[in-house]
């Protein structure tokens, strides 16, 4: 008899921000399986098993969370920000995919959470306000010149930005390399948000544009906001937002 | 002396999907703005006055949301879903920018929420699971051959799409161009996902393809998610999930 594997978002960090179905997913697990930091943000219960993971080790934790689910036990897997957004959720059904038919039929669900681009959106105002789009910038798991590609086509279409996994110890050039891609299609002064861990304590956020962006401002915890051209800071206020209208 | 504004997303529609950040300033407003159904979901409060507008006065509404502030009043605008993403946060930036230079001072925030993409993807699996982008089809508010560019971007980029304002009796039409549109770009195998009032009582999910997409399954209250050529649907279940990887 295999038992429920609930994949939870835990949003952006501050505990106001966290659902109750979410709170409720986490407190009924007998397994919590996730990266370390994130695991640290949920409240012990007694009876409950903590399974904490580096941050690559993704398909591993899936197979992992698959196998204890089908041994019965009640397993949750968390991510930061929305479990399906660049996080776990999509690693859970690769593993379920290339696993045994029995993961298949196992009760398996998502609970959607408050993503970083929401968060990040949502402090500066309303930057996400019209047609946006979201890219990761690892190229771990695709070809940089898709990336470039992606980013291209983006900028042409006139799509707001949301830049996830924007820069890393292992990848420090790639967002430089991404903003003279976007130079090379965007007028310089579109305005770039660097949205660092959005809601904690430790919050920042810098304020640039396409020409004076400078990717040292990103670590691994920053979403990085690209402006469309009709992206808008209100004179006098930190308020960015675009508007829900374009002209002909 | 300036009152408060905060700007509320409603989530998906389930109570469990508001986050405690958004009931407490829900909780702590003397006035509530917004789509009458909207302010439907919220529970009574005594002296709380309630301020109901029909759908499409968004500007009007953002007006008197910032008037009311200006007057001392505590004012909450509601938004289901995400109140930045096609919805009510724009439009009180908008309606900020082009009025009174007091209304730049006065204390407005946004509180973010589970938007409808994130809620439908969740339901679905992890169909968001890589790049992916968000368009309105309305074309109340720009012009509808710009749609067009950017429905052709999208898909010619891979980026799986959330389609808002998919259909309404004003657009009966848009829906089965915008299909029109993407099979121009798009194999007829990509998966379409007609996700209707996601997390509420009457929750429909409908899974086609491109080929196949009948826009009448699309009504006021569907996001139309299109998947990228990478989009899966697991056999044997009704799980959707895009991977995390593309190959070179």
């Amino acid at each position: 008899m295999s038992g429920r594997l609930v994949i939870v978002g835990l949003g952006p960090g501050r505990a106001g921000l966290v659902a109750p179905d979410a709170e409720a997913a986490l407190a009924a697990a007998s397994d919590l399986i996730g990266y370390g930091p994130y695991l640290d943000r949920i409240a012990a219960r007694p009876h409950q098993t903590r399974h904490a993971s580096d941050n690559r080790e993704e398909i591993e934790r899936a197979r992992h969370a698959l196998a204890l689910c089908a041994s019965g036990r009640s397993v949750a897997v968390v991510s930061s920000g929305d479990a399906g957004v660049f996080a776990m959720a999509s690693a859970v059904f690769e593993a379920m995919e290339a696993g045994p038919l029995a993961w298949r039929t196992m009760d398996v669900t998502v609970i959607p959470g408050i993503s970083a681009m929401l968060a990040a959106s949502a402090r500066l105002g309303a930057p996400l306000g019209h047609d946006f789009c979201a890219i990761s910038l690892s190229d771990n798991l695709k070809p940089w010149p898709l990336v470039c590609h992606r980013l291209r086509l983006a900028a042409q279409a006139g799509f707001v930005m949301a830049l996830y996994n924007a820069r890393s110890k292992a990848r420090p050039n790639r967002l430089g390399d991404a903003f003279d891609v976007l130079r090379g299609v965007l007028p310089g002064s579109v305005p770039v948000v660097f949205a660092t861990a959005i809601s904690r304590t430790d919050e920042r956020v810098d304020i640039s544009t396409l020409a004076g962006a400078a990717p040292g401002l990103a670590d691994m915890r920053t979403l990085v906001l690209i402006g469309s051209p009709e992206t808008r800071q209100i004179a006098g206020t930190q308020f960015l937002y675009t508007p829900r209208s374009v002209l002909a």
